[in-house]
């Protein structure tokens, strides 16, 4: 297999304005990161396209072809990849196996969703299709009860009281302060995590990420590709994707994510490098036990120790383990299916030394992971400068 | 790139009977394949699942994971691809990629759809989904209304009248007849097809393809996996995908289907064949105009000479171009994210010499080719048999 980099990125500012449509979402992304990195259009090999919902909100499948049109890419081969959330992180494994295997010498890659044009109570209904809707969706399941279960029996089992996760939706809050593409620019404190409403229980409103609409793509080429363009270079050291079953009920300890741990040990094991060596991470942090549960399974820490990184110290820009540097999918949002292409685009941006106000200083080594359900799909990238 | 083969092939039968839920039927083709390859579900490493509509019309995204886990196969790699009618080439195409490019050594592919659980006018809306919905869909078009739209202004064009496209679907039925896994087993003539009724002008019942059930999947895997089964050895000798914008009204001529002559000649050109060497066409015969403008816009006619092949002795099974050998998309059914693997396990049938009743003698090319919307998206495949 060959060494893919990425060369380009581009990303829309995530928003609730849901006027502006899918296909035109993907296609600004598209050709922001094209032009981020100096390629024309004849020179990409094929579009992949991440997407969860515009089949069911928007009336719109076929996204592959549709937005290669609309990206000025009419005619390339396109095609549109789904693992519910984690479907841009999917899309993305599917655009770095065409080039590592020798398939393209140029790809982009671009996750993109709308979720606002819909009434709220579609909006969870579709997420819902992310679950075993035979098991759990037909009894009246939601994203937010299932999560709620998880938090539920974590803080039960561990003797967890609720504070204890604020540290983790207040960095977020606190990164994404200065991030431009960010939904939400607004600081929060522990006060004010504590006073807001409890939407499940034990879920409050701070413990979730936002429905929001927007897209992030990125240019993936091959290593003589690369070599044109100017250092710092961005290269895909590790990829991985693992998969568990859909219904909490089907698992042996629900928290447990063993994809999770799968993903990871292996996109490490492929880069070479250990959990010391992570700079920074773009963690899935749809909802704040989803945070707490991947350091576990991720093997940061001990089952029942993933709130000790419920600390401004550690996970901080200046921590040992920066996560969700630009705000995360708490606060940066959480496009479902374009997540998984906005972590890539951060990353990316902090390795090539761009994150500005985000900056992670010396950052070399990046892990980025995308989930879809409750951890039925899970991938795991690790970002390397190549100088 | 490497050589990849197609170690092993299954498939449910086609039906309108909707008590089995989409994770089983593909579970069941999964294993199927897998059983016909002799591979232990320990040595895939990844299973792609073709798909357009099970989240619009059961409720269910995320398929990747959760068949693979229906499938014995938890844990592994695993996603769903999507392009409207095309997803099941689509997955094929992607899967292809993960063994041409040395990412696995072996891998399945699984086109599943299930449509009858529902009401036929909601099948009739999700269809519409590949089209482009902002253009086409909002103004009432289905894919019905598009097919007609083009199948009249190719009989204008052309001077055709309606009986000349009968040929098409009368063999397609006849050769079902003698395939178990058909939906339709039920011999048609002339004055059958002219006496049935129109379903939108100028579209009779018989040029068009059923809604249906039904899950099909392929084993693919490098040579040296390849190399411990027993001959015959079908290889995927062309594979390519091309698209075009979704909407008729984007296009500079509706009739000239370009990504079916792009992607047809991409993948003969990989194979190093000509059109003179293939043996079978497995075409996207979801509509009679759709044949019709394939077989010109593949280069096997000139324009408006597509219906020169409306013949008996030159579409037969000893014919000097078979089309639809086991009844196609509209005698074997056309479940529409499976039909593109569907397809390929029967071209696979033939090049093997395991098609009985249907064989095609001496069947040693096949062309393969599967089709998004109204050729938005097409995928195409030769298969060769490798003695």
């Amino acid at each position: 297999m060959r060494d893919v980099f990425i060369a380009g990125v581009g990303q829309t500012p995530v928003t609730k304005d849901h006027r502006t449509r899918g296909r035109y979402l993907g296609a600004a992304a598209v050709k922001a990161a094209l032009a981020d990195a100096r390629l024309e259009p004849k020179h990409v090999g094929a579009l992949y396209v991440g997407n969860m919902l515009s089949g069911i909100l928007a009336n719109q499948q076929q996204l592959g072809a549709l937005i290669a049109d609309y990206s000025g890419l009419a005619g390339i081969e396109a095609l549109a990849v789904e693992a519910a959330c984690a479907s841009g992180g999917a899309a993305l494994r599917v655009a770095y196996q065409a080039v590592a295997g020798g398939i393209y010498d140029a790809v982009v890659v671009c996750g993109v969703e709308r979720m606002t044009h819909v009434e709220r109570d579609s909006v969870t209904r579709a997420l819902a299709t992310a679950a075993d809707w035979e098991i759990e969706g037909v009894c009246g399941e939601s994203f937010l009860s299932l999560n709620a279960t998880l938090m539920r029996e974590y803080m039960r089992k561990y003797g967890i009281a609720a504070e204890r996760f604020a540290p983790f939706p207040i960095a977020a809050h606190g990164n994404a302060l200065t991030n431009p593409h960010a939904l939400l620019h607004k600081s929060l404190d522990v006060e004010t995590y504590l006073a807001s409403r409890i939407v499940t229980d034990p879920i409050r409103l701070f413990d979730v990420s936002p429905i929001c609409n927007g897209a992030a793509a990125l240019v993936l080429v091959a290593q003589h590709v690369a070599a044109e363009r100017a250092a710092p270079r961005v290269r895909i050291a590790g990829s991985a994707l693992a998969t568990a079953p859909l219904a909490l009920a089907r698992r042996p300890d629900p928290l447990d994510l063993t994809a999770i741990g799968a993903s990871t040990s292996q996109a490490m094991r492929q880069a070479g490098v250990d959990h010391g060596d992570i700079d920074l991470f773009e963690l899935h942090d749809a909802y704040t036990i989803m945070t707490t549960l991947t350091l576990e399974a991720a093997g940061f820490a001990k089952p029942g120790a993933g709130l000790d990184f419920a600390d401004a110290d550690r996970i901080g820009l200046a921590g040992d383990l920066p996560l969700a540097t630009f705000g995360g999918l708490k606060a940066r949002g959480h496009p479902v299916g374009a997540s998984g292409c906005y972590q890539a685009v951060e990353a990316y941006l902090q390795l090539a030394g761009r994150a500005e106000a985000n900056q992670v200083d010396g950052a070399g080594v990046a892990l980025v992971q995308n989930i879809g359900g409750t951890g039925a799909t899970v991938v795991s990238h690790v970002l390397l400068r190549d100088d």
